[in-house]
């Protein structure tokens, strides 16, 4: 007779070691070493949340001073690896594999300890993708989590930032695992309960707020005269034409720029109502005066942003929140309704190639994927028609049959020829492919795919690729925005003129732009002071932000 | 000074004038009518919980029987259109709009009045499309929805049928909306919390349990021996080749007989643990052979089945189960596992054009798409290899430069040529564009598209569409499979035959499968007895599946 409960059992055994260190549900800060080490099992599936935000820093710190003579080879399956602590336990030997989505601030070594041999890579994922994998094939075995605040029967309260927490909780506990959450104070009565106590196995007491950080926060003063008018091409070019409504921001300075010219030039086009209504977006600062001017609808976050939660609670018709009145985020939720229910994806990037492939991977940088490739897809699976979808369809392929016309979803690469340091963001070969070559990956870490990418727009133009019947008009049309980079310098003159006299590229002239107008004077607000004054003193800036 | 609290102030009012026929949260049967007169308002946006298993039928029906000149013009949004009432709303003047996924069993009355200018139609969505839209534009203002038990402070029990509730509370609840839920019971302490108090409004005890439709349950005594045959191909021809781990299986015959070889026909061909170790997988019947022999490792559900909790209970390793012991099921991640986790989507349809469209719409019936063309397309999106994924993407784009390869999802339509009353499965023209034209529809419902399809199985054989480089080729391919039909005969005999020898169509004995050998016997289980049986008695089949 074959036992069929062998993992209940096995979380009985661990709870039964873990109460060895707690009073209840609690387990004091002090015994957080032995009581991980009572709980966790060598070779364990660990989901450590590090968001791209919030991160669990203090059972992050413990688990990498773990002795790895008793706890070692962990698998971790976590959608970011952000803090030093996350790489530590593979150095220490804590850990052994890894699958992640995203690594912004530890991409460097990550790439490094990855051709060291230090870590042993599973894949590197989108965050809605490795969601999937934790209900199919990486379930986490034990989650160590992070919230704002815990009642003595384990009820959470996760706060604006709920981001993962719901996901990872709910593949873990219901499949039997462990869930550990840190927590700033234990109370009598969480505001809101995030998570029911019954998920949740063991509570510590950090005794201060989990480490989150202002990812989304764009200073407006930094952002270029180059910036404002790609952002006025798409604008007029590209959110005007198509009538995009449902849609996604990346987290760029092009992209900050497109929200602080909603309230100005936006409205000079009589734009308003008609484009930027929904969004599935992080509560950028920058957003601020277009919500003040009355230009959003509503806004679906994955997270929250420092210094913004005053903000979102006083707009609860544009934001989700509780009961409580906090913002509600939740990360996968808003991942799908970023792919199945936005017509728009923009952001920026660092590398584009002739085929229009992109990659913010460089040879020396491993920084994951995020949710670019997951909302910067055409999501085959839609079947509701909208006039944006259907008209990108119809560039697309203006001879399918009616009923079997599809539509198809935007999705934009804005940037500038030239960027950081003068780089050229167009190149012949994406340095993903040697990264790949080196680390001997099946595939190459491609952010977004060419065939998936519909516009590319920089200082020089959009180009349409929609409208490109073959590679060659493909590539023409990407060189012919490429500006004096080398490969634009490399364009067939005659054919991209042919491409433009089609409405294939158009430059800002035909779009009756005059760079000369784009000035920063045109930017709703210019400085960070100039959105918190715009919300009316309720977005309270980091500290790093302020220089008043 | 514009007012940002509107929609919390519009909740505040709601539940203001339903405390009136409300004790505390509770709310009696009687009352119910007064109630949703003096919450709704007309023209809301409201979700009456409709699943295509469980249903809040007790709301839907009070909601039926509303007066059309207190309470007119709703907008439905909601995934499944299945009981009568859910229409009788429309036919009585209260709902005007709808938007939906799913219309099983009344799919013939809703094309009838869909063309009878009844409803006014949004859109036909994918449950994940639709849950997506609950977030950006289609929250809803009202959610009636439907659980198990509640205690006093509304926290609720949604037990096995979990399903689309967890979706539905957190767009409404914290987008400001009001949650009603129906209950079969009020008791002091629920079994697990499954929805925090906090997010449900009232509760209407309504004494008896919600209905819910054994949707997944297939009598093995049904399944033919050309089910058998195709089941044979699908196993040696495609599981075994591409080593599919990773799957969804539709909810017809032919995948119930795949289900029930696995112990019998896999076991001789040495597959065990090399296909099917992990499911995002309603809890089918057929599947306890497979299970009790130990083929599955993991799967995560959808909804629940009828007859199932027991068995479900005592199997915890296999399936999610919350701390009470009973099964947790959630379709928007089990949606989202099936598009991004699975290698495989498998199921059956009722027609497939010469393009490899497919559809399970005729003339008058609009069925919806439910999951199918979620699951069933390929994710761009994703970006983690394995090893079936990388075949079926080596299959299609065998010149791939290294690195930039991609892999390809494996989305197989499994059928006879001839269907249920003889009716060809293979035809020149799909009836959804003639729905489509009737009802003047921008989209045809198309359940799968031909370019997402990389496989069609008959007893013909299996085409493989990957391998076909043009039109024409995938065209061969299709009527080489497509048998006696009219489709089939028009088949040019040569370009079959080549197709055959490049491999593209497989006949069952290029795989060493006589069809001969297609016998009852070879199921590991031939009726629901012995269903029931092989579960040890923990499966409890619905009555009117008992013929003995």
């Amino acid at each position: 007779m074959r036992n069929w409960s062998t993992q209940k059992e096995a979380l009985a055994l661990r709870r039964y070691a873990g109460q060895r260190y707690a009073c209840g549900k609690s387990v004091a800060l002090d015994d957080l070493p032995q009581f991980l080490e009572a709980v966790l099992r060598p070779g364990d599936r660990v989901c450590l949340e590090g968001d791209n935000q919030k991160q669990a820093d203090i059972l992050a710190k413990a688990l990498a001073n773990l002795d790895p003579g008793k706890i070692h080879d962990l698998h971790m399956v976590q959608s970011g690896v952000v803090l030093p602590e996350h790489l530590d336990v593979f150095e220490k030997g804590v850990a052994k594999r890894l699958d992640f989505s995203y690594s912004g601030p530890q991409s460097t070594r990550i790439a490094r300890m990855l051709s060291g041999g230090k870590i042993e890579l599973g894949a590197v994922h989108t965050y809605l993708e490795l969601f999937a994998r934790y209900f199919i094939d990486l379930t986490p075995q034990v989650a160590l989590i992070a919230a704002v605040s815990a009642d003595r029967d384990g009820n959470l309260y996760t706060g604006p930032n709920t981001e993962d927490t719901p996901t990872v909780v709910e593949a873990t506990s219901f499949k039997s695992g462990m869930v550990v959450a840190q927590v700033a104070e234990i109370v009598d009565k969480v505001p809101r309960v995030d998570i029911p106590g019954d998920l949740v196995h063991f509570v510590v007491d950090a005794k201060k707020p989990f480490y989150v950080e202002p990812l989304f926060t764009r200073d407006p003063g930094a952002i270029t005269e180059t910036q404002i008018l790609t952002a006025m091409l798409a604008i007029k070019g590209l959110y005007a034409p198509y009538g995009v409504r449902r849609l996604n921001h990346g987290i760029g300075f092009n992209t900050a720029a497109i929200e602080l010219l909603l309230p100005t030039y936006g409205e000079k086009l009589g734009l308003k109502g008609k484009i930027c209504t929904h969004f599935a977006l992080n509560p950028h600062p920058t957003l601020i005066p277009a919500i003040e001017a009355g230009w959003v609808e509503q806004i679906h976050s994955f997270g929250s942003e420092v210094g913004m939660d005053d903000y979102l609670s006083a707009r609860s018709d544009i934001f989700f929140t509780g009961p409580d009145g906090s913002l509600r985020s939740n990360r996968a939720y808003c991942q799908v309704a970023g792919l199945y229910a936005c017509d728009m994806f923009i952001g920026s990037t660092l590398q584009i190639d002739l085929q229009g492939h992109s990659s913010t991977v460089t040879t020396n940088r491993i920084a994951g994927f995020g949710g670019a490739p997951n909302m910067g897809s055409d999501s085959r699976g839609r079947r509701h028609p909208s006039e944006p979808w259907l008209k990108a369809g119809a560039d697309a392929d203006p001879n399918a049959a009616a009923g079997l016309r599809r539509g198809r979803k935007l999705v934009v690469q804005i940037g500038e020829t030239f960027g950081e340091k003068n780089v050229p963001l167009f190149v012949e070969q994406l340095d993903a492919l040697e990264l790949a070559d080196k680390l001997d990956l099946d595939l190459a870490p491609v952010m977004i795919y060419g065939d998936d990418v519909s516009h590319i727009i920089t200082e020089d133009g959009i180009a349409n690729l929609l409208l490109c019947r073959d590679n060659d008009e493909r590539e023409q049309a990407i060189r012919g925005v490429a500006g004096y980079t080398d490969v634009g310098r490399a364009r067939d003159r005659k054919m991209v003129e042919r491409l433009r006299a089609r409405g294939v590229i158009r430059r800002p002239e035909d779009l009756g732009i005059d760079p000369l107008d784009a000035d920063r004077r045109m930017l709703a607000a210019r400085s960070i002071k100039d959105l918190m004054l715009a919300s009316g003193g309720l977005y309270q800036p980091p500290s790093q932000f302020r220089n008043w």
